[in-house]
């Protein structure tokens, strides 16, 4: 077993997994092409079939060897959601099922160190950004809520529910017709609709934008921080150079008046 | 009376006002779904009218603790305004006032203290944004009676009046259709049009940038102080620490060369 | 002369001005409701033609005073071309400097001191924005050319003369309705030109902001500098402190060795 | 050979490169024009033939001259490839060659030093952005094989192919007519189709944005470093100066000491 994980955290398989994962990722890419499919749909049936196959034995053994210590890694969990899609029976009913296989390329982001580690400053990004996301849902609800309740009957397409609400409120958000598509005809209904509209769309702006201003702003402080420490230390480790200087200094203007006493 | 103020400021009782406009946003979203009010409307509003009276009873209670000091709080102020819309008797003709009703659902934002935080801060970058704002207004106001009176005549629906051209060149800032909607249909009538619209366009994009930029300055600035100031406390701390040394020390020479004359 | 000069200087002055611009402003934006022109057309343009006369004779006084200085002043430039703009005979075919009229209002900016920085703020922006503004044109200019040559013959509209294709590119720049309604209609007729427009999207955008990035950095660099600076002088005052200590009490110590020698 | 070196990087040789760009410029923008064309088409062409011909000869002497080293300056082949398109001959296939012409006016990029500083901060700005790069295009990839597995029967004209997936990907992530005009539609189809498009706009949008934070956090740091180590070093070399007034002075106490034993 020990000789099993020693195998499994070696380069050379890492660099042979990353490369079934490359390789994959073309099979399911030429998948969606009706003329390679024509030419050789079965080879590549059966190589992403052999490559689901070697996955599954990968993570098999994976949990064997760390057992209750695997589902530490969060992205070892998220390589067994990924290559667990394709086991769930794909029915007519989930024929989406088959099109999220290629999620299982996203194995990627966990096998290159660069791609890993880009991924984990964006999601170190997002604890700060909580309140600020509970913020803004909540203020969601209350413009779709309000949004249903005026203009739901008028236009059930936009605003019959709070879902459809809150669809066209992002919509409106990223400022994606906003006025021609959906604001100006509302306001022929309520010519006042505006009062609704440009206050959500100022409020949900700012809001964004303070977020973001807010990640960039403890980005620097972080770099800053680093920096001005190490800075202050080093002018600190010489003050501290100055100041044992003095002190020695004091003892011996001390022992000259002890030999003049004497 | 001191006993009802403690009551009013427990823990348990914010717990339980905060789990009410959690109870009341609920009903309210359920109110909004055909389905949900057929099957248990009565309910729904009996629960609505409960927690309203419940409001009610907490608000004037907190007026009849604090007297005067309950306006010193802006977030009071705040419940008040939200709680007090649904007490206006809602009309036929004001039936909007009903949908405002979930505006109290707000409140929690006074309730949960990160929320507040954020709020606290959105609002604190506001005053340092005056006289850009003020700025923004005018230009505003100067393109749209120009608009109106050059385009108002050929296109009464986007230059009509004042509030319509303001509207319009809202549209216009934030991008929306404003070639292909706007500014295109008007060239056909007046092909110099660009001569207006492009330099609106970035006349209010870069100004608005900069309002951006000086809010991410100033909170940069305001971190940046704040870290500076404490690096420099500690490294000046030391310096005098130096500086005492030096004088007790020039102290000490001084009673030396005094020793030696005796 | 000299207490013409101290009149329009003085405060009361000033405010005078002030308050007939926001008159100005006032009637201007009346102008434009047919309903205020019914009741008081007349009226309106009696006044406007007053505050004209006063805003005439106002410059004229300041010319004749400050003589060549007048022109030092950029603002006072600024406020002679906007009053200016109304003496220009607007007949028929110049309609459109009536509408130009209210550019007056601006003048406003020039009154208020707190406008007056945010906007000297912003000119103060552009140097810095030199070379990047003229790499755009550039750009614009290569990618117009190109786009006239390609897509001209096929989409007069679009890109029938240079300026057409400017015009076109600035709306695909702004990413408005540059898919749907310019270059997927291009791609019926040239399946290669998203080759064309996704490069010049991404260089446009990347360029656009890297001017906003300068911008912001520049910013902040100088607020950073000038409290480093403060900071620093700090620090070394005291260092400055702490060697004049040092170096009189080297002058003790060596006084003490000739005592002592003698 | 010494001779045309000298001369190649004369000043005076530069300027008039410089400016039979700018008159290149001029003549490839008119030949854009009808009126212009029929004017004096003929003696633009020749003035184009004979520039052409002028920037042949200089880059031939400049491949006799430096040789090799002729490949170590980047904006030499930068040259080399924008003055070469015009060589390539344009047959009626080819058409878009002769539109490529206009490319060799970017030349006049890397004769103006300004302008080249501003392409090579840009350039120097892409390889830090190479994982987040890396990452996008992943992510871009997954997405455009599900969308063409799951969208393409449906709407083949959007999502027939990876590259249509792909394009209107793009699209949707400049958020251009993104729900009016390609998800609204498609929800008709499949009502679920936000869950597939809202998480790849939201995380599409957060991770350009980060992007472009990167550039910036990296843009400042790199400033603020140059910042820092300058007042540190200024700092520094003061207390150096006040350690060796010290170590000066205890020396003198030590030559006391002596002095007072013998």
């Amino acid at each position: 077993m020990q000789s099993l994980k020693t195998l499994l955290e070696s380069r050379k398989f890492e660099t042979a997994i990353t490369a079934l994962i490359i390789v994959n990722a073309i099979t399911l890419g030429l998948e969606t092409s009706q003329r390679a499919m024509e030419a050789f749909g079965p080879l590549l049936m059966v190589i992403d079939k052999v490559i689901l196959a070697i996955f599954v034995a990968e993570l098999a053994a994976k949990i064997f060897v760390y057992r209750g210590r695997f589902f530490n890694d969060p992205w070892r969990i998220f390589d067994l959601l990924v290559v667990g899609i394709a086991l769930v029976p794909a029915t007519a009913n989930f024929s989406v099922l088959r099109a999220l296989r290629i999620l299982r390329v996203l194995r990627l982001v966990s096998m290159v160190p660069s791609l890993k580690r880009v991924v984990g400053g964006l999601v170190a990004a997002l604890p700060g950004m909580g309140s600020i996301m509970l913020l803004l849902s909540l203020v969601y609800y209350v413009f779709a809520v309000m949004a249903t309740k005026m203009f739901g009957p008028s236009f059930p397409d936009w605003f019959g529910t709070i879902g459809r609400s809150g669809y066209s409120l992002f919509q409106i958000m990223t400022l994606e017709s906003w006025s021609m598509g959906i604001v100006r005809p509302v306001m022929e209904v309520f010519p006042w609709a505006w009062l609704f509209f440009i206050p959500f769309i100022v409020c949900t702006t700012f809001t964004v934008l303070n977020l973001f201003i807010g990640i960039i702003v403890s980005a620097m402080q972080e770099e800053h921080d680093a920096a001005a420490t190490a800075e202050r230390s080093a002018l600190q480790h010489e003050q501290e150079l100055i100041l044992t200087e003095i002190r020695a200094l004091r003892e011996e203007v001390k022992a000259l008046r002890v030999d003049e006493r004497n």
